[in-house]
């Protein structure tokens, strides 16, 4: 007999009475408020195209990294998975392309997603969303696919539909920096018709052109110049390619950039345009990169005073550490890594330079969870640009997001975060992650009252800030509006 | 319709029912225990003079780092906290003058502090010590501002008579080599002279001769020489001016020194008479004073196994990180940040030479407490001569003091820790500081009863201990005295 | 009057009703599964002699280095603990042979374990295994051992007998590359000819044969050309010995093998045969050490792909940090201690040649706990190779069981780990540390329960998986058998 799929009212909450009863007071005035979602991989043209989903694995499976990287890490190989061979050895070939078949083996092995962040959202997905009332399992794998795939021939589950079922007030995605951003313009173009009113918003992602020791960097270049309408001779020239497209996607209504590294390493290179010009001709070094990023850091900051773009530092995660699975499968197969990332004397050259600047906004993401109290909520604390962004990718879990606040709300407190953010390309996971991190920020805000640290009607207004007000004024989305009262 | 200001009587204690009832029943123990306070920053001109505090802005705000770094991180500058230029560019003005004015902008953002330790530190101090009974905001400055100004110019509220109020055994401050001790003098004569019982105690603190590449290193030479009498031409004469300075220290009552370092490297250094001379003649280099330091420490541990003044070694903080702050406001503006620390290998030199050596007593301080469980736990289980410091600074909060007993306990037990110390200039939060310490105790005790892993009776011994009996051990006050039965 | 030693049936759960509630549940069902040990230091003679242990002081105290490295940091002394000076500088003799007498100095002094996972397990044993009834201390000093002392004088006290009564189903000890294992060949004698069941197996450690610049490296390989028959003058022939000895081993009826390294580098050497040619000129540096470790684990991955020995790597220890007591009392003193560990860039090369490889198994221990959610998840979580060992050596506790599985879980599963291991060289204290581990779990699977993460009968079959199945099948001992309904 299946096992049943429910969803209890209190869940995720710590279960001591006290503490429970103030969560829920607290969680209460969050749950129905719209989800601000100010970074994530959500790929526009879903929204722009508005087409239904194909069936159940493509929409919860394939773009689900989370889900087969555990599935593999128990044997169960890419191929039966269904995942595509697109790696730069790959064939191109997928070769399980039974959708149903990977469906079975998913369901086959829920149990393994016992106590993880997958778990959690996709309980929710399935039993708020496809009105799913069993457990997933060997034996009912057919019955939940024949019962996904039908709500998904439903014209209330195309995206648009769902985006706005969900509430959402603004969705990031996150986009290179040559791109034509046509799938926005396409949604602005409807925004503007009248057709469809659903916020959808670039985000300006230059990583590619930053890395000029890596074999793709030419072709990068090249694409910016096609975009930017500029010939990139020098590093003047790419300074001034980069401002063009910051303008270009600030005009699409991006209000933020988002840049990744390994190492949060800040400063200006003395020959940055020696540098730039060993990269034009093929012969940048490893180490000519790792300035040249520090340099580029110095750039975007800069720019970001000048044009008001929320700058994004995600830092610490080692890419495609699995290289037969890259070679064969390509990117974002799960097999990315974190590293122990150093913050406070990496950040100090653009710290001083710009972070007592109020024009200036940073915000910060870190895998190394031993530097929330030691290195980001000192910083946080004092500097005013630098604001703490959310527990982060394997951190944005129950567990993880309480280490985050019990780590640096006692020296950020918890008007130096910047909220919740999704960062998720599984669109139709974001209310379950929004709604797992607002009763997460509503049981640890409820511990503080349980101890007797602030009253309930304090705590309240923080969920709130926490929810909606604090992302908004992190990303700069409530500047030209009233301030919140959450706020004040 | 201003928020009450109340004090929960089990506040801060875990809210289960099992460990809250244990923790009160081990708190009653320890809540009038006197005050044992061997580390802290109170100015000793303020005992040795016993002037009114002028006002509640100068008494509660200016002092505290703590409160204006937060400010400052939400966007408030430091003129308008009437912080004055004391940097070494600042102009010595101070731009907000006056105190209610600062007071008010302190009152408007007190919801800032929600979850901090500072929050609960100032709720105690304006309920208990100044009868506040509203939340500090916008509407409730004024009169809190003249509730307070009210008391202070009560003679209850002079400083002698709040040491005395507080139930302080013993109070320490930090004192450079070079300093006269005069207030220390002036305090003593009124012990003799039976006007005024309390006990203020230096503490010796060279960090400022020891920084041999600093530009003021010479300056700091030519101090210590007119303290001590003696020329300083040699590193061998450095040592006996040292060995000078702490027999007056120690006969004006020291009972520790206290060493601050970024990295905690302990090692003679083969070529130290060399390094002095290169200092001597300014060119000593970061990597000279790095070898310095470390053959610094084990001068200084050297010593301590003669002179029986206990060793604290703080580690980890990068001081001034943001330097226009520093070059216009000066020192410890609340931009000190930590920096990873690494222990084991660091002080295997200095622990190998005096850690079995029973005279010897270091008390170690960490920022980083990834080093909690890893390095400092395991080294303070097995090396007799080394103690652990209370957590520290950003740490000395509710979270950070039960993650310091959650890692630290297991394998060190509660006998190799030193109980607490409020290593604060804050004189007013003194009582606050110890009060919070000793609830979380309390809370983390409760915890093992509720637990079963120690009888209630054994918990409140070990209370008792933390509190009162291991600060007084650790810091050899009770040598002379008999044993307590807590430590029995 | 003596306190009372009680164990609570609830020990150790988390006291909030509805966690404990759960915790029970799952803990029932675990509590009398068979003991699989697959990791410790059992002395193989023990078991193979059967002799009765001699007095309490020799079987609780002597092989125990958690109790005595607690009470040298109190400054009671080696030598008055009776430890015997066996150390490179050491005279031999034990100052103090009067095991009552050092019994009483451990009674005495009991209270310094409070909090302590040492307290928790003689607790245990006293109670349980003796039928202790009162705490130690100075007063119940005498009437305990004499209480001890008597128990051990019956035959059901003898080795063999405590293992049958304890349940252990398999038990791992620890033998060099060149041990005859003598002592497994006359318990195997015994089990074919039907006089004594019980399963010991061997485990095949070659560090000795590893650190090519240890002064006693030579020794070493002499003693694996004795053991092996084959004349080693090359890195080739010592492949060929090493091979030799793991087919010995696993005839014998091994099915690991373990690998200790401070730092996991892992990494062909290019130049392999000019180290080990050096080597044998005794010429070896640490650099040299350190490169062919790195090689030395890449071999030893490969031959495991081979023959099938589980893989397991502790790391992160850095041996006989206090170098006067290893030169007078030697080894396993307690003076061992952790240092940060980096796994993501050392594991790289030995994951990318053998972790996507279904024959290969490798076991992971750390004392580094920032790794766990950082590095050892996420890496667990992917590669099919690695399973994570459970919580080792000084986080073999309470508060260091349960950060384990918060830091774990919500990226690796539980199914990614590999159940407990206890590790240690105390027999007696076996059921006390596997018990603990179960109570642990039970806990924090009863907090997933009462969060509504997963049902309790998902966490039953969790709890059943973690103390049974998920050992067996990490370290292969279910391949042969039916698979186990917790694990389906």
């Amino acid at each position: 007999m299946p096992e049943p799929l429910t969803l209890h009212p209190d869940r995720f909450f710590d279960p001591d009475p006290a503490i429970r009863r103030a969560a829920r007071a607290i969680y209460e005035d969050t749950a129905t408020l719209p989800i601000v979602s100010p970074h994530g991989h959500v790929d526009p043209a879903l929204l722009a195209e508005n087409q239904p989903f194909p069936e159940p694995t493509a929409l919860l499976l394939t773009p689900d990294h989370y889900l087969f990287r555990m599935l593999y890490s128990q044997g169960i190989d890419f191929d039966a998975l269904g995942i595509p061979r697109q790696g730069p050895e790959g064939d191109g070939q997928q070769a399980n392309a039974d959708p149903r078949a990977v469906w079975r083996l998913f369901c086959a092995h829920y149990h393994l997603f016992a106590g993880t962040p997958s778990r959690a959202w996709l309980d929710y997905e399935l039993h708020d969303l496809f009105g799913v009332r069993v457990l997933p399992s060997a034996e009912t794998a057919d019955a939940l696919y024949d019962q996904v795939a039908e709500r998904l021939a439903d014209d209330a589950f195309r995206p648009r539909a769902l985006f706005d079922r969900f509430g959402i007030e603004v969705l990031c995605t996150t986009d290179a920096a040559a791109d034509d951003l046509r799938h926005h313009a396409a949604i602005r173009e409807d925004n503007a018709a009248g057709t469809w009113g659903g916020a959808v918003r670039p985000c300006f992602r230059p990583d590619a052109v930053m890395r000029i020791a890596h074999p793709n960097w030419r072709a990068e270049i090249e694409a910016l110049e096609a975009a930017s309408g500029i010939a990139i001779g020098s590093y003047a020239d790419f300074v001034r390619a980069l401002e063009d497209r910051r303008a270009f996607f600030k005009a699409m209504g991006a209000f933020a950039t988002d840049h990744a590294v390994v190492v949060p390493r800040t400063g200006w290179a003395a020959n940055v345009e020696a540098l730039f010009v060993r990269a034009l001709r093929d012969e940048a070094t490893a180490d000519d990169q790792a300035a040249f990023e520090a340099h580029f850091l110095m750039e975007m900051a800069r720019m970001s005073v000048e044009d008001g773009l929320v700058m994004q530092l995600h830092a610490g995660s080692l890419r495609d550490h699995n290289r037969a699975v890259y070679d064969r499968y390509g990117l974002d197969k799960g097999a990315d890594m974190p590293v122990t990332t150093e913050w406070t004397r990496n950040l100090q050259p653009l710290l001083n330079a710009f972070g007592n600047d109020p024009r200036f906004r940073l915000v910060a993401f870190t895998l190394d969870e031993s530097t929330y109290a030691r290195e980001l909520a000192p910083i946080a604390g004092h500097y005013p640009a630098l604001v703490l962004g959310p527990a982060w990718w394997f951190h944005d879990s129950i567990e993880g997001m309480l280490r985050f606040r019990e780590r640096t709300t006692e020296t950020a407190g918890f008007y130096n975060t910047a909220g919740f953010n999704d960062d998720t390309r599984a669109f139709c996971s974001i209310p379950a992650r929004h709604d797992l991190a607002r009763r997460i920020d509503a049981t640890y805000l409820g511990r503080l009252v349980a101890r007797h640290q602030v009253s309930l009607g304090e705590a309240r207004r923080i969920g709130r800030a926490l929810a909606y007000d604090l992302p908004r004024r992190a990303y700069r989305l409530a500047e030209a509006e009233a301030p919140f009262s959450s706020l004040a």
